[in-house]
């Protein structure tokens, strides 16, 4: 691969996709652009501008929009950069259209950038790669994660994201491809931490929301997300991930970003919440999902099954699907009795070690 | 020690002080709080109001005021909890004056919540402790930390601490008797860590307000907490505290409580530098002292000793102590090369192993 004038294809014209678009398009990048509308495709291409989303701001002319049909096996392998911006729920689907269509012989970087946890299985995006195209892409696949709003990145305000892959040489190849003076990248070895901290914080975020709406203050907030950020770290190192990667950019950055913007949909859920409205009415008035929401649902039985103690992401399951009161929960939640404060298994857990199994990948 | 029924001895009735008496003294403990001021002996006295802090709160009728003579030996051995909430800068004069006061055969239990390095030695108090009261009394010592506003306890919102101490049975002790439906306790072992935590976070506090200053958004405050967290993470365990320490309520909760609040200091500092106003001037229109001015000295040798890595510390050093321009440190730090992300040394740094040694204790 030619890092030096890579191509890049980006599957998603999304808020995160355009910008990320963006940024390396800027960075001297030839960009292709995969949006599954043809309104946006053609709108895209004729004023450098997405219809959709980020409507103020002019694209770089290296980006061309393509689609709506998936691209063709010429174009996947014209590219030796893959980024994937789209939401978990669609990438089994885009991975398993995809692989027929890669050069074996002549991989491209894969990147992916979607955050949660595939709603019916429970798998990572690391699990889904792996059944779809197989462990041998899955151990190179890298994962770029951390407190990035996109209009700020569009704005070049200083941005810092975690880069993390089972190979080294792929994360620091991502990096190379991100990094630039306002956008720094770190590099780490743990992409079942990074995957699960950006999964779980918007559970935490609809917390602090939820405090912030029922008048709890700094102290409260502050609190709440340290108390989560310990859960969000215990659920992961039960999982298998290193409790150190929930130190990290994509771990604490993202959840203080994410617990501390008004503008965040998890936390704008949990603040109405707290202010007494109901969920069923949030939703509808709120005009997009908020994916903490769906994950707090798939979070309960990955608790159950790792068994482990997670009474704030249960306080919150239990107030979205069971009626709970918000105020009560609240209550409970500091009525339990006083603890050690880091208590996390000694050992990695059986969900990272059948994924690592699944990779062939001993630990 | 009767823990049903504690009498306890504050040291200090400055913000922090105060509000702690107040809420042992609402939780039913008979307090004194001894200040070196005769005015505020007699008003909190006559008035049940600190007449220098917190002046429109009513404290408890239980909480009686001493001094402004030192506490005799007598008051000193009628109570079984000493809790000091002086700066640390007097801790060693406090506890010189102490230590002949004590009854070795009866000791009390010790509680610290000062916060900070000793400017000329650069010693913890769990140091201080050892130097002037000897090892035995270092090695149950307590300390307490975390993002508590004194103005919200009062107010009784909900907040949660660290309490720890090398002592699991001590930590327990002062977890029991500060513990509270609204005041949650969370014990752990690593007093070091959670003295460095206290101290280091005023230092990237200022680096934070330094970056709202300069005008940065949301994307550029969550990376500078982040990787002020990586690196007091960093600088911890070059020193010998454990890294996990640093994701407790007296690590990332107060960094996060510090950094994000205008009501902070030491986030002022910086705020108002990166505004372009001048150190000098801010000191004298400030009022009162941001440790975290100071800290950043002491820190610039420990950092020197320990041979770490620390970019962001090093330049709030730089802008406050070497005239250098805010913007320009902001815009080196975003030009560094990209590394790992998490670069912690593997085992116990030196000053811990030397505290260790002078407690007696070896790790």
């Amino acid at each position: 691969m030619d890092i030096d004038s890579p191509t890049v294809l980006v599957f998603g014209a999304g808020n995160f996709g355009s910008c990320l678009a963006d940024h390396l398009g800027d960075s001297s990048h030839t960009v292709l652009m995969w949006s599954r509308s043809e309104d946006t495709v053609r709108e895209f291409n004729k004023h450098h501008r997405n219809p959709e989303v980020l409507q103020d701001h002019v694209f770089p002319q290296c980006i061309t929009a393509i689609g709506p049909e998936f691209p063709s096996q010429d174009v996947v392998r014209s590219v030796n950069v893959l980024l994937f911006a789209i939401p978990t729920e669609g990438i089994r689907e885009i991975l398993t259209a995809l692989k027929p269509k890669l050069d074996d012989k002549s991989l491209p970087l894969m990147i992916f950038v979607n955050k949660g946890i595939e709603i019916k299985t429970h798998a990572l995006t690391l699990e889904i790669i792996a059944d779809t195209c197989g462990p041998d892409i899955a151990k190179v696949a890298t994962f770029i994660s951390g407190p990035s709003f996109a209009k700020e990145i569009l704005k070049r305000q200083p941005t810092s994201v975690s880069v993390a892959s089972l190979s080294h040489e792929h994360a620091e190849r991502a990096s190379q491809l991100f990094h630039q003076p306002w956008f720094r990248c770190y590099t780490g070895d743990d992409p079942i931490g990074l995957e699960l901290a950006g999964a779980l914080k918007n559970v935490y975020a609809i917390a602090a929301g939820m405090s912030d709406g029922l008048g709890f203050e700094n102290n409260t907030r502050a609190m709440l997300i340290t108390r989560g950020l310990a859960e969000m770290t215990r659920i992961g190192t039960a999982y298998g991930a290193s409790p150190l990667t929930f130190l990290t950019l994509a771990g604490v950055g993202d959840l203080f970003l994410t617990c501390s913007s008004s503008t965040s949909r998890n936390y704008t859920v949990g603040y109405r919440l707290g202010k007494g409205e109901t969920l069923d009415y949030i939703i509808k008035t709120l005009g997009s999902v908020a994916e903490g929401v769906t994950t707090a649902k798939a979070l309960r039985t990955v608790i159950a099954n790792l068994g482990v103690k997670a009474p704030i992401a249960t306080g919150v399951y239990e107030v979205l699907y069971e009626g709970k009161d918000v105020g009560e929960r609240a209550k409970s939640l500091m009525s339990l009795p006083p603890i050690r404060e880091l208590d996390f298994p000694e050992c990695a857990g059986r969900p990272a070690q059948k994924l690592m199994e699944k990779l062939e990948l001993c630990r």
